[in-house]
């Protein structure tokens, strides 16, 4: 099997704020987690974000882009002010139209919700995020929201292999009874693909999702969604889930990936030694687990687990977290006591 | 002072699903108002929603509008999947741009965040609301999210208005990193209004916002956002206050006010004596103030307080509350007890 001697390629970005300090300290469990597992990764540190915008006069500059460009995967930290034109750049450029969010609980995180685990699949190409924007007078603006059949098909396609392999139940959020014509084609696509399949479905307008997260987020299991609504929605459950600061993302398309924190930079807090690697950490996971489904090598499987049950544990355990969760470990500690639980 | 015998024409619209029991209900409530406080109210029921769609093929028949033109207010119950077709186009008809939305806490519904007390101040006629949507071939899709200055100004000067009645706090709420055209314009008039005004003002992005509604409601007091956000957010607000069956709103313009609940039709209750009609006689007392606000007459003041302490005291009491909220009391039960509270 060729696939067993496959190197994969990873441009790594540790970002802007808290990013550096996490990417640094992670490397140790990576680095345990390839010798342990005997995993096959090349990975090449660039930069990128508000550092790099500084140093080079663009937030991604033509050598990262250059190593980006012969990388399979991109993990990265969390970005400065420029994330839009880091992130939303490199989900376009590569045409990554697959974020997947887990909002899922993690033992003794103040919660008021009880366990938590909900995965939403937000559209990561089009909507108002295409950047279409327009002063037509010195009074008036506007944006054009684009929706597409291709993109609401892959999209709902996306979130129909993650619910097979769930629970089986799908909510559609849209917001068709008042923009008819984008929102209707995603609902009707929505419709045409779910119907009769294995799953079930339920369509939802946003308002209403916003306030059922609330309500109840048991209701859920996977959400699907255009970019706007997910991204408010995906924050929104994260926070529901135990916390924002918690929450890890991938980014998926079909010639590249990049994973990521859903948090930001957090720059009042850098450089502290205080910031809590775990939604970048869960994007290794993440990426491990992908790197397996590309390649099938049960390894990578193995270690993505391995990784995430380190994850549980320490959290289970309660006695090294980060202040951000009331605990009042430093983020080296915090690291250490994951590295120990890897088996 | 002319204003003394002015009479307000309300056009009154009891809508869909449980729309009709609460209204007939409810007018017992108004009359003990009107009889008490010497209110100058005039009252012409009209039909509108899907019942005047299958009755007329209209949803807001001709005959409604002629009654709606010669009102100064309107007030309405919930409507069902014509729900666009009569709210969003009142709105614009008459050009009710402000969105009053309390998220407020009532004594004895369940709640997981203590006193929520926020305001939210919803842009209320542009954004993708317009309803400017266009098929561009049979793949592809696209509406026009309209954002102008002059909508922002009036919208954030409402704010303000609100703000400095109560704490002196704005959050600006909008994606101006992702969209930097048009929530860009609408960041730059937040700035250029609330710098120098007395409030304490902050920019937030509206998934920021999500999840801060979630992890500390009480950081927030007055939100001001564009029609899209505001619409989501306000929902999740409600339910976040304690339940979204609770909120009542008002559509403030120059020349017509609209009040309604926020809630839907609910169909699967309707007709069974339990509705709640909290959110209608909440948007009552709302119509009530907003009439003060016009006529400067103090009994309106009064009847929209008496109404309000009224709804307070029977949930502080919690002996006779409907089945959404835990109690068993029907919704003929919760009127009678409401009314013999108006003082
Ligand atoms: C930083 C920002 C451009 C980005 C987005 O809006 O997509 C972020 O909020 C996210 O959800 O990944
Ligand atoms: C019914 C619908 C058109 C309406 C809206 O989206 O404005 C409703 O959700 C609301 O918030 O009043």
């Amino acid at each position: 099997n060729v696939s067993l001697c496959m190197e994969y390629r990873i441009a790594l970005l540790p970002g802007d704020g808290i990013g550096p300090e996490i990417v640094a300290n992670s490397k140790k469990i990576l680095s345990k987690l390839v010798e342990n597992y005997a995993l096959n990764l090349q990975i090449t540190e660039v930069e990128a974000g508000d550092s790099a915008l500084a140093k080079y006069g663009d937030p991604l500059p033509k050598q990262t882009l250059d190593i980006i460009n012969k990388s399979h995967i991109i993990l990265k930290g969390p970005v400065g002010e420029s994330a839009m034109d880091v992130v939303v750049k490199l989900r376009q450029m590569y045409d990554m139209y697959a974020n997947i969010r887990p909002a899922k609980s993690l033992p003794n995180v103040p919660n008021k919700y009880g366990n938590v685990d909900i995965l939403i699949v937000r559209e990561n190409t089009e909507d108002l995020y295409k950047g279409f924007e327009f002063m037509l007078s010195d009074d008036t603006s506007i944006g054009i929201k684009v929706i597409t059949k291709k993109a609401s098909e892959r999209i709902v396609k996306v979130a129909l292999k993650y619910a097979l392999e769930r629970n089986k139940k799908i909510t559609c959020v849209h917001k068709a009874n008042v923009m008819r014509i984008t929102d209707g084609l995603f609902s009707r696509v929505c419709k045409e693909i779910l119907k009769g399949s294995e799953v079930k479905f339920e369509e939802m307008y946003v308002d209403a999702a916003a306030a059922n997260l609330v309500r109840d987020p048991s209701r859920f299991d996977v959400i699907v969604t255009t970019n706007v609504y997910g991204d408010i929605l995906s924050d929104e459950a994260a926070q529901i889930a135990g916390s924002l600061g918690l929450a890890p993302s991938a980014n998926i398309g079909d010639s590249k990936a990049l994973f990521e924190p859903v948090h930001g930079a957090a720059f009042d807090i850098a450089g502290k030694n205080i910031a809590n690697p775990t939604a970048f950490l869960l994007s290794v996971s993440m990426m491990l687990d992908y790197i397996y489904s590309l390649s099938k090598e049960i390894k990578y499987k193995h270690a993505s687990n391995a990784l995430q049950n380190a994850i549980y544990e320490v959290y289970k355990e309660g006695k090294t977290l980060t202040p951000d969760i009331g605990g009042s470990a430093k983020l080296t500690d915090f690291i250490d006591a994951i590295y120990s639980k890897i088996a």
